[in-house]
C-alpha cells in the first residue's frame, strides 16, 4: 500500500494508523480529523505525516474512519463518493446495524467495510493511542459479502498483521451482542461513580477508603462521554434492553437481601463466580 | 514478639502474617483454621510453623483474626477470655458496627482492636496470600480510644512496618462509607456478570466480543460468597440504601435515554468523568 488516511485520529485511529506502519513502512500516512489539536498532535507523533488532501482520497489505497458514531453514516457516505475505484474504506466504530442500513444502496457500497475491533482504553484523543492496541484482539466484520473480495483481502491482510481473530457478524446481531457485554459495562461504571460521588461528599473519603474493587469497577466511568453519547443514541433498543435486566437483576438481589434470604444471595453470587473460567477465555 | 498467630489463613489472614514475617524474623507463626485444608495449605506455604494450641493463645503476643464477619463477633469473644493478659488481638473484617458493639462490654476489651485493610484481590485462600498485599494501603481503625495504650502501639508498629496510611473512623461511619466505596461495587459486578452472562447463553460469544471493558467491570464478580454473603447481611442497612440509589441513578438514565435527552445524557456522564481525578488520589 502506498497511501493509508486517518479520518479521525483518536484513541481508536491513531492506533490503527501507528499499527500499520509496522507492516507498511513505505506507506505515506495521511490524517484528517475535525479536532484541529489533535490533527496538530497526530503530526507532533509522528502519526501521521500530515493532513490529507481531497485529492488524497482518489488514490488512497486504505481509509480509515474513526469518529463518533453518529457523525459516521454521512461521512462515509460522502467519503465512498470521493474516493477512487481502488480504494478501500473501512470504519472501526462502536455500532454498526444503522451505518450499514444507511450505506446499504451506496453504489461504491463493495469498496467499504464494516468493522469493530473489541480494544479500547478508558483514554482517548492521539496521545492516547499505541501501536499494539489491536494485536491479538478480537475484529468483527459485519456484512462481509457485500465487500468486494479484492479489497476483503486487503482488509484482512491488514488485520491478520496485528494477529487479529476474525469474527464475522450481521450489523444487528453485533449491536444485541454490544449491548450486553460492552455498553452495558459503561453504563453500570458511569451511575457507580455518579453514586458514589453523589454520596461522598468530601472527596478525601473517596482516595483513602476505595480500594482496588472500586477502581476497577468504575474504570470505566473516565471513559469520553463524546464517544458514548452517540453509541448509546444509535444503540438504544438494545441498551435499554439490556440496562432494564440489569436492574431487574439488582431489584431482585434488593429484595433478596430485604428479605434476608441469604441462601439465595449466596447462590446467585455462586452462580455467578463462572465468570472466572469466563474471562480466562477473553483475550486481553 | 516471640508468638504471633493467624485465625483464618485464607487471603487476608495469610497474608497479614506473610507481611509480618518480613519485619519479625525471631517471632514463631502459628494459625488455625476451620478449614483443615487451609491449615495444611498454610503450612506448605511456610504461612505458619503448626498449628495453634490453646496452650499458645495465653503466650501470643499478637492474635490476628480475618474470618468471615458473621462468625467473628462469637469467635473474638470467645479469644479474649482465652488469652493472656499481655495478647493483642486484632481483626481484620470489613464490617465493623456489630462486632464492635458485641465486644463493647468484654472485660478484655481493651485487648482488642478492630481494624479494617482497604486491600484485597479477587481472589481466596492461603494460596492467594502474598506478604505486601498491605504495604502502602489504607488501614482503619475503629475506637482506637478503647484499646489499651500499649496494645495500640504494638498494632500500630505492625501497621507502620508495612506503610500503612492509618485512618481512624467509627464503626457506624465505617459501614456506612464501605457500603458505598466497596459494598456496592461488588453488587453491580455480581449482577453485571450475572445478566450476561443470562443472556449470552452461547459463552463463546462472551469470549470473543467482551474486551477489558467487560473484564474490569465484573473482576468482583468471582469474589467468594462465603465472604460475602456475610457482610452484605451484617451491613444490610447501609448497603440497601447505597443499592437504592444506585438503582434510582440507573432508573434515571434509562430514563433520559428512553426520552431521546442526550444533552442530559452527556452531562451526567461528563460529571461523573471526575473520577479520573479520584482515582489518581486512590493509593492502589
Amino acid at each position: 500500500m502506498k497511501t493509508i488516511i486517518g479520518v479521525g485520529l483518536g484513541l481508536i485511529g491513531g492506533s490503527m494508523l501507528l499499527s500499520l506502519k509496522r507492516f507498511y513502512q513505505q506507506a505515506e500516512f495521511l490524517g484528517e480529523d475535525n479536532n484541529e489539536d489533535h490533527l496538530q498532535q497526530a503530526n507532533d507523533l509522528n502519526i501521521v505525516s500530515r493532513k490529507a488532501k481531497d485529492q488524497d482520497f482518489k488514490t488512497a489505497d486504505l481509509v480509515i474512519v474513526s469518529i463518533p458514531v453518529d457523525t459516521a453514516p454521512k461521512l462515509i457516505e460522502k467519503l465512498l463518493d470521493q474516493v477512487g475505484t481502488q480504494t478501500l474504506v473501512i470504519d472501526t466504530g462502536s455500532t454498526k446495524a444503522k451505518l450499514c442500513e444507511h450505506l446499504a444502496k451506496h453504489p461504491k457500497r463493495d469498496q467499504f467495510m464494516a468493522t469493530h475491533p473489541i480494544a479500547g482504553t478508558e483514554f482517548s484523543g492521539p496521545q492516547a493511542a499505541f501501536p499494539s492496541l489491536f494485536d491479538h484482539k478480537t475484529m468483527i466484520i459485519c456484512e462481509i459479502e457485500k465487500t468486494n473480495l479484492k479489497l476483503q483481502q486487503r482488509a484482512i491482510q491488514c488485520f491478520e498483521n496485528m494477529q487479529m481473530n476474525l469474527r464475522y457478524m450481521n450489523p444487528v446481531a453485533h449491536n444485541k451482542h454490544m449491548a450486553y457485554v460492552s455498553h452495558l459495562s459503561h453504563i453500570s461504571s458511569f451511575m457507580l461513580g455518579k453514586t458514589v460521588i453523589d454520596k461522598e461528599e468530601n472527596e478525601r473519603n473517596i482516595f483513602d477508603l476505595a480500594g482496588s474493587g472500586f477502581e476497577s469497577t468504575v474504570r470505566l466511568a473516565k471513559s469520553n462521554p463524546a464517544t458514548w453519547t452517540p453509541i448509546f443514541k444509535q444503540n438504544k433498543t438494545f441498551v435499554l434492553e439490556a440496562l432494564s435486566e440489569y436492574i431487574h437483576n439488582l431489584k431482585n438481589f434488593e429484595k433478596v437481601l430485604e428479605h434476608d434470604n441469604f441462601e439465595q444471595l449466596y447462590k446467585d453470587m455462586n452462580n455467578t463466580n463462572i465468570v472466572k473460567d469466563i474471562l480466562k477465555g477473553i483475550k486481553l
